[in-house]
């Protein structure tokens, strides 16, 4: 087995939201420290971390003194500039690696990516202008949905094209960014495999869950999803399929359609994954400590799951049934300290575990 | 309902071990944030908290800027000097009491406490000089077992005496510290029971685990103890009767001797306690978020077990099968972030879950 990290040592985080929250919470129950690195003030995952440093990612001197304080480097979102990657390669080890965020932070470098991984995604196709547009729409046809190439979350940056007519609009929405048109894919429901890859390469998958959207939000993930015993399967080895080809550690999202003709890959998420806080009551490890023991070398948890859940986000006036949902037996209540709550804002999420 | 501590809010932990730091994190979990009081450089606690003051019990100032920081306050340990507690109090409230504190500082007042209850204790007599011990060992008989009244943790401050040969040594081993004489009790074994009180009065308590201790300190708790129907309902009514009577609010723990003519009160700890840490992983709220509902004002967990559990704790050199014990399925590690491994110190504990 690779050597693990030594006791006591310090992870990086780059990112304070929940993500980063929780992963700092999962670090100290293996002994770890955390150092948060967050350009935005008062960050959730610092007020259960080690260490917190409030800067931008173009701060190149807070980039350094951060570095170097810490033995290795994770990160909660995908999105990290790219020359402050650079800049912090060369002072810890990064996990998960540069290739698994290349691919990931790019729509139109993961679309081809899966496909020639040989599986299947929605129709795409590379949009650098309007002429461009209108031959992609020509070919995937419509209703079809344009988004920028990079930092889109929570449906942001996303526009649909219903008719022609919608074409031009939808292209100044991108506001000049590099943009991806896909096709609209058919599809019965949606479900997401939390799986983690070691530095040995031992990969381990917690069950598919399924996944509700509302308003482009995640709201709630059932486990077990509504899947065949083959799709279950098809799931898992899709995601280790995609783990596998990246040289992966960490843990990872993948997101899936379910279609009548078989599983079609929507999105990778190169870290824990809001559709895996399930685990954090139904598994004796959770996502978050799945991650911390894929990027310290500790042996990863088996993913065993002990018991059905429904977990739903709190969002924004989610939080007035707060006192009610925890007073409900085998309701678990995880908030994020977050200090205002806003409409559209994730306050924090429940798991209701369904006992046998 | 009483009215919740508001959202954000801040908790006052005093002390910073691993109770503390498991209450943090629990807090956390509850949206709170929490601040550390300590003396003791780089607290374990300190890793997981918001803010942190290492400062001594009489440093005034500290004390002060502490208690002006916090809404509420609680604490991980009972042996916390009075007049802290003085200047405390008036800024702000103490979560459990002081009633609850001044019982559980002292055996000789909690051993007269419990008595008066109507609770069986073990034979005690309170022991002065030379003459009282003689006295005591007349009526008491041997063996028996000489404490010092106060700041008694892991089998510290006590001697036993076997012959009437070992009395003028025990004596000398108190320090001149004010001591009490406690008769052997024959027991088959020792349970725990770990109990909640809100500020409204209602009580909820966890199964009752089995301790087995080894050199004074806690090895093993095993859920479920051995117990028939009757003694598991009697320790849990034995707490509630503690907790009723202390009028008190937070997470206590309760050691029983089993014996054949019942159940006899060994000590109480007015905080959560280390027989409690297989909640964490057979519980959907363990006993730190249980303790934090309840100072806080949120409904208490019903404290439902979902199965079988042995707490392990790792002592010293135990810390070397760590590893091995993280590729045992259903083996959840818990680690402290303590820097230096020593014999006898408590470094972490695991929870081997036992499902059905």
């Amino acid at each position: 087995m690779t050597l693990a990290l030594p006791l006591g040592s310090t992870i990086g985080i780059i990112g304070g939201g929940q993500l980063g929250r929780m992963l700092s919470v999962a670090a100290s129950r293996l002994g770890f420290r955390c150092h948060v690195y967050e350009p935005g003030a008062n960050p959730p995952a610092g007020q259960v971390a080690d260490q917190v440093t409030t800067a931008t990612y173009d701060d190149e001197a807070a980039l350094r003194t951060f570095g170097q304080s810490v033995d290795i480097i994770t990160y909660e979102f995908e999105n990290i500039p790219t020359e402050a990657l650079d800049l912090l390669q060369d002072l810890a080890p990064i996990h998960p690696g540069r290739e698994s965020l290349r691919v990931s932070q790019d729509r139109l470098t993961e679309k081809t990516f899966l496909r020639e991984l040989g599986l299947r995604t929605a129709p795409f196709a590379d949009i650098t202008d309007a002429a461009s547009l209108e031959a992609a729409l020509d070919q995937i046809g419509m209703p079809s949905i344009l988004k920028t190439r990079r930092f889109g979350y929570d449906g942001k940056g996303q526009a649909r094209i219903m008719t022609p007519g919608d074409a031009a609009l939808a292209l100044a929405d991108m506001q000049g960014a590099p943009a991806i048109l896909e096709g609209f894919v058919e599809f019965s429901h949606e479900v997401s495999v939390i799986a983690a890859r070691s530095m040995d390469g031992a990969v381990a998958a917690f069950d598919p869950g399924e996944n509700v959207h509302s308003d482009g939000i995640l709201r709630t993930t059932t486990v077990p999803a509504r899947l065949t015993a083959n799709q279950r399967t098809d799931a898992v080895l899709i995601a280790a399929k995609i783990a596998n080809a990246l040289n992966y550690v960490g843990v990872m999202g993948v997101e899936l359609f379910v279609t009548p003709a078989g599983l079609i890959v929507n999105e990778i998420a190169p870290r824990v994954h809001n559709s895996g806080h399930w685990t954090q009551n139904a598994c004796t490890v959770d996502q978050f400590e799945q991650h911390i023991r894929a990027i310290t070398g500790w042996p990863l948890g088996d993913g065993q799951r002990h018991a059905d859940v429904v977990m739903e986000n709190l969002i924004g006036d989610d939080m007035d049934r707060v006192l009610e949902l925890a007073k409900t037996a085998d309701c678990a209540v995880h908030l994020y300290g977050k200090a205002e709550v806003k409409p559209g804002r994730k306050m924090g999420h429940v798991n209701h575990v369904k006992r046998a």
